[in-house]
Formats: C-alpha cells, sequence, structure tokens
C-alpha cells in the first residue's frame, strides 16, 4: 500500500563541512543553512534563532511543495527551490538527506 | 495595529489577456495559469481541475512563503518563485492582484 522510497544516500558530516566550505567560496553568498531529514540545521553560517527560522519556513515549503507535486504528477522530483526577493534571492537544495539553503543578495 | 497594505494597481481582463499572450509566444512554454487575488483561476490553458490543483498548490506556496518573509524580513517583498523539477521549471510571479504561473519544459 505504501510506496516505498527510494534509500537516500547518507551524507557525512565531512561532506557538509565540505559542501558548506564549496558554497562559502562562491560570490555574493550572504548566507548559508543546512538542514538534516528533521528538518533541523546542523550548519548554519546565521545565528541559531534564525536559523532554526529560516529551516522551518523553507522545510515547510519543501515539504507542501513535494506533496502538491506528487499529486500532480508523482513521476517528478524537487530539484530546487529558488525564491527571488526585493532585497535576496534565495535557494534551497534538496542533496539526500539534508537541504542547503543559500541566501545570496539580489544583484540591483 | 494593522499595517494597511499599499494599494495594488488594478489588472483588467485586456491587460491579463494581453500578458496571457505575450508570455505564450515566448520558447518552451508548456502551461500558462492567471490566479485572481481569491486564488480562483481566471485563465489557463490547462483543463479546469489541473488549473484548480495548480493555482491551490501555488497560491498556497505563495502566502506561506510571504507569512514567513514577514517574520523574517518585513521590508523585503517576494518577486518570483522558481520551482525546479525533473522535468519542468514552474515560475511564480505576483503581480499586484494576479499571480502568473508559467510551466516550461525543463532543458535537459
Amino acid at each position: 500500500m505504501f510506496k516505498t522510497p527510494p534509500a537516500k544516500p547518507p551524507r557525512t558530516i565531512r561532506y557538509v563541512e565540505e559542501a558548506f566550505r564549496h558554497i562559502q567560496e562562491k560570490k555574493n553568498i550572504r548566507d548559508i543553512v543546512v538542514i538534516n531529514e528533521l528538518g533541523h540545521p546542523v550548519k548554519s553560517t546565521m545565528e541559531f534563532e534564525n536559523s532554526v527560522k529560516f529551516a522551518g519556513l523553507f522545510q515547510e515549503l519543501r515539504g507542501r511543495m513535494e506533496r502538491g507535486m506528487d499529486k500532480i504528477d508523482p513521476t517528478d522530483e524537487l530539484r530546487m527551490l529558488r525564491v527571488r526577493t526585493k532585497c535576496h534571492e534565495i535557494l534551497l537544495v534538496p542533496d539526500s538527506k539534508i537541504t542547503v539553503i543559500v541566501v545570496q543578495n539580489a544583484d540591483k
């Protein structure tokens, strides 16, 4: 009755650290938050309270998007969520058991 | 106590028709849905049921995003939501009293 989701490859702490460092080297990066499968921030450039707010919002958006997509086209898969606001560009990239959120300054 | 939101310029049927035609001329466009302020699809290339499903999902995502942003940075404003999936790229653009959703085929 329940579809067993495909096994997700593990994401070690070392993997997270390397991904984090790799993103930090990029231009125009304001903040980075890495979230685990439970939606908790495991590494962040923000202080804790903001990380939790961000993680909560984007984890919910991701979940809502994936549930909605499942109804519209169960064969499709979320690859990236990009939110452009007046001041920022926020990217959310699901990566197996973690979710990476990057906040960039929107180029004027 | 309540912030009075800035007045939103009207979006006439003629405006919607023109925006719709303008987008249709672009390459790689699979579907277009225009939603009114109540979240109801007012013009769409999809048949009704799918339009309603899409409108419901994206209107909810937009609302959730704007409420979340309001807590994080009330001065910021949503300009575009872009969802990239394995098969599609979906853009949501708030435009005063309407919201335009465009579905493109994701270039492989």
